[in-house]
């Protein structure tokens, strides 16, 4: 992959404005592609206008909502590329509102998908998805041929939105693939609540200096993704056409237990405290445990490995936070 | 399970004037169950009131679709099972009009699950799941830890609603299980046209002398349940607190490929004639090849096996449809 896959093409980007959308356009504009973002901009969801307050001139920004089938009809016409990030990405919130969840990470992405059929059946689409749907892990680390058992309404869902995606590549020839990620993180992350990932309220809570909240006995292991490594990840699997049809977990070879990523985070940071405390109830009834990824598949097929590691990508996103945190602690 | 297990007990049924519904219902007025059937009597899916016509006093009937979510709410009130059988069944109708399937196959579903949440935690549910979620088999016989791999729409939605059932189960307590059908048939069958399954439209031309279209060479194999035996395994799993939690293969130890199975039936009717056509188009996409199930989970942990064997139960079959045909051929 390089930049003359993506120079001139034309690209959207559902979930534009958000975390990882955002960081991919910043990407994308720089080799040359012209960008659209779609976001819906809900408050309690990722995207944020001061995540591209830096590229602003270069992209197109429409706000539209996936569920909004005339709008998606209209905005896939005549894409190369359709990044296809938008998402509910709470677990606990779809537990609360599970219709929501299913209209956003199911119902929509079959409008997409149809939308594609119908108005650019030429497109690549890349599907951001996630390791949720594996639920607790049979075995570690967890590779693509994992038992499915999600434990949560989001998993559900998101694996309903995968299996589309899937379905129209092997069904209509439309070329798409899906990404499993694994916890994101780094610049432009929400960081107001735990909704997108609970390491987003940590680096806001040991900038702001209150204390990090650890649940359970902080020996849940973990892997972390660094977003350009994502990125990376998201723009390999658009512009290699072994990927069609195909899963990929991300994941990272760095493994680490939350207390230890906690006082990690601390340490990077000079300053600031842990506190291990009891699960809440609604986190805990649907905790994988331990979870880890294989991520053997898209080093061999598609070649990505991530790149930055988790102490320099916490430095970087802590330098990042204390400089632009303001825009992010509260809505806008 | 006995009739104890049922009598006086308060049943929901939904597409309980359909096929698989319409039989439950004639065991539980036996049993003495006091049982309400809602059904949406959409003309293209099962429900018939014909199917009820010699119970018709022994049960309340409800027309109201499981995509209403306030006819839910009124009707899970108080019930002590809930046979959930309402479905979008045509593989080929959630090819062309995906929305629906996903409305009904999915978002109804989690919406009853919402219903019984909020207003009835104490009913025990029973979801008609299918085989279909397996897509194109990758050994056989297909047993429950065989990978999940839809290979079209409903495949997919059917799913979700599967794993909604056994996710409020784990983590909200009420009681769920799902049992994975495979190819249905019997008395009070859609014989109009092959929404339900090919059989039923089968049936029909037998009894009607026209041709039996036989898709592919003919040499496909499938396995079929009487529809007593999966009423009774749908009995089993409602009265057995083992099955909670659980999701169940039903199947047949007789495997037959598509060319002798209709042999079968034309020998059995004692005339008729087949041809070998090639697959639509729109069928060949969304072909599974060989099918059959392993049902030993179902036999050992709550003691069912098919009774009906194929030869009988066609027998059956062709005389109910001799019989009550012209209340099916058509659109009432």
């Amino acid at each position: 992959m390089t930049a003359a896959d993506f120079s001139g093409a034309k690209v959207l980007v559902t979930g534009g404005l958000g975390f990882i959308g955002s960081n991919l356009a910043h990407r994308l504009v720089d080799f040359g592609a012209e960008v659209t973002l779609m976001d819906s901009l809900i408050p309690e969801y990722g995207g944020l206008q001061y995540n591209v307050h830096d590229i602003r001139t270069r992209v197109t920004v429409t706000i539209a909502d996936v569920r909004d089938p005339e709008a998606v009809a209209r905005l896939v016409k005549g894409q190369n590329y359709l990044f296809n990030l938008a998402g509910q990405t709470s677990h606990v919130d779809s537990m609360l509102d599970p219709k929501t969840d299913l209209e956003i990470n199911a119902a929509a992405q079959l409008s997409i998908l149809e939308a594609c059929r119908k108005h650019n059946p030429g497109v690549k689409l890349v599907f951001a998805s996630t390791r949720q749907l594996y639920g607790r892990p049979q075995y570690l680390p967890v590779d693509e041929k994992h038992p499915i058992r999600p434990v949560d309404v989001n998993g559900i869902n998101k694996l309903a939105g995968e299996w589309y995606h899937l379905l129209y590549n092997n069904v209509y020839g439309i070329r798409a693939c899906a990404l499993r990620l694994t916890n994101t993180y780094g610049p432009r992350m929400r960081v107001r609540d735990a909704r997108q990932t609970f390491l987003g309220i940590w680096i806001r809570n040991v900038i702001q200096g209150a204390p990090v909240l650890v649940f359970g006995d902080g020996t849940q292991l973990r892997d972390f993704n660094y977003v350009d490594d994502a990125v990376e990840a998201l723009l390999l699997a658009a512009a290699d056409p072994r990927s069609e049809g195909q899963v990929f977990n991300l994941g990272s070879a760095e493994v680490i237990s939350l207390k230890a990523l906690a006082e990690k985070l601390i340490a990077l940071h000079g300053t600031g405290r842990h506190r291990i405390v009891p699960f809440p109830p609604e986190r805990k009834a649907i905790d994988i445990g331990d979870y880890y990824s294989d991520f053997a598949k898209i080093r061999s097929e598609l070649g990505w490995t991530p790149k930055v590691m988790l102490d320099e990508g916490l430095k970087r996103t802590l330098a990042y936070f204390s400089e632009h945190g303001r825009h992010y602690w509260s809505n806008p």
